[in-house]
């Protein structure tokens, strides 16, 4: 039996899955990015498993049994990668690629192909061959153009500087300080002051609503975040990939945003990243054993 | 006797200071800026003193007769004002005002005026009469345009887009890697993730220099920064301030990208912040008093 987790900037989530019965328990928990915090992290990890167990009606001491596949946020930098494997895990087995590797082997089903991802952050990914493409996904604020966090943070930005007398007047505004219940410019950073990327991201509806109304300061945001997806896109099309597809809470409301030769190519996800853990996790523990 | 601190996103220093023989100890300690963490904010106050009583040849316990006046980041919402004053202080006694404050006072010597810190961050201030006037110092990464840490981030920014292939290619890509003696993208992000203000503000003099030799986007970065700085002095002006000064590391090289009306207004700093704030402590012990 394995256990697919898909770590994530706003939530982990873990499937239990059987080769004879398919997928047999799901369990969710809070954020697992190493990026973020290590200890977190494992907590996470322990939590959606110790979820996942229960859901399949099995006792926590039943993870020994489990091969674990993880998809994890910046395990292709070799310090935070290091730092996953030795962690003391509770499982028969862990393997541990990059959250994108393990969403494009569910998005495509265990195929190859593209995929960009746009939830609380962004970044393109392509498995071709023996070709592995990783871009963009340097991580809030440093990175992650046209991601929630992003949408949210130019957002924020744009209100303060509004505020302060610097930018035009404009609904985005008003939404961000109705969204904090606050009155001015010091109520909005005090609700945003020293706050990890989830908080920033859960900003990107009302900036895409905002965008979605006309309002042209939440426009320019969007269609510059769009811009860059599409650029990323096209970036990842240079290697052939077979299929393409977006996930991420983000990947349904920006698509409209998208330049259209990208929109042409975009298919559906055919299974969620916890899924393709689980068949990455089948697939290395297969190759270990020949 | 006074002692005058000055918390900020790189230092904290103090200054004992008696009416009738000035400065008698300095002392410097790590970053005291309570919207990244009140603890170490404290444990720096604490440490700056320590060092300012060892060099004025006091004893530790003399910080009870110390009459306190703090300039901090942040204090100006509530919230942190609150923390900060429900400390148990080694102090005979404590007054706490934000760090623009404390400056402005020590810049014009006590008298009216304005000033504009650009160091790990930005920010203005002015006060004349009644009238007292914060504008940005939202903090990194939500404001804070033209510091050093926005330099820094920007300047990394898109020196990733470069080495992703989705900007120009620059002498600043270059120097960024050199600084952080990193290989690629992935070096970068190694060294910048989850980093606090000050590592990023580490990057400013290279994207000065960069621009300073006429590197395009190095150029683009220092003038969109300088720009929103002669917007924020000439905001300051509106409140007619007798004098204007600009303070912190970015202060002197930053000047020669400024517009030329915002320099010409431009006058020296009188004395440094630490002193602003026995300034503050004195006025305050003295009110109090009376």
């Amino acid at each position: 039996m394995f256990i697919g987790i898909d770590g994530g900037g706003s939530k982990c989530r873990a499937t239990i899955y059987s080769s004879e019965d398919g997928v047999i328990g799901t369990g969710v928990a809070g954020r697992a990015n190493p990026l973020h915090g290590l200890s977190q992290t494992f907590e996470s990890i322990q939590m959606s498993t110790e979820l996942a167990l229960k859901d399949a009606g099995m006792s926590l001491s039943d993870s020994k049994v489990l091969v674990a596949g993880l998809g994890l946020a910046g395990v292709n930098i070799p310090k935070f990668y290091q730092d996953i494997v030795s962690w003391d895990h509770p499982f028969a087995d862990m393997f541990v690629t990059t959250d994108l590797h393990t969403a494009c082997i569910g998005a495509h089903r265990g195929g190859e192909g593209a995929v960009i991802i746009t939830g609380t952050g962004s970044c393109g990914y392509a498995h071709v061959g023996d070709k592995h493409l990783y871009l963009g996904g340097h991580g809030f604020a440093l990175g992650d153009k046209g991601s929630g966090a992003w949408l949210g943070l130019k957002a924020a930005e744009q209100a303060l500087l509004h505020l302060d007398g610097f930018a035009e007047h404009t609904i985005l505004t008003e939404r961000i300080l109705n969204h904090f219940k606050a009155h001015n410019a010091m109520g909005i950073v005090e609700c945003l002051a020293g706050q990890t990327s989830s908080v920033y991201a859960k900003l990107a509806r009302t900036v895409l609503e905002c965008a979605n109304e006309q309002d042209h300061v939440a426009k320019k945001i969007v269609k510059e975040g769009a811009a860059y997806i599409s650029e990323l896109a096209r970036k990842l099309f240079e290697v052939n990939p077979p299929r393409f597809s977006m996930i991420g809470g983000l990947a349904e409301p920006l698509a409209p945003w998208l330049d259209k030769d990208v929109i042409a190519k975009l298919s559906p996800t055919l299974a969620p990243p916890e899924l393709g853990a689980t068949y990455f996790a089948r697939q290395k523990f297969r190759n270990n054993k020949t």
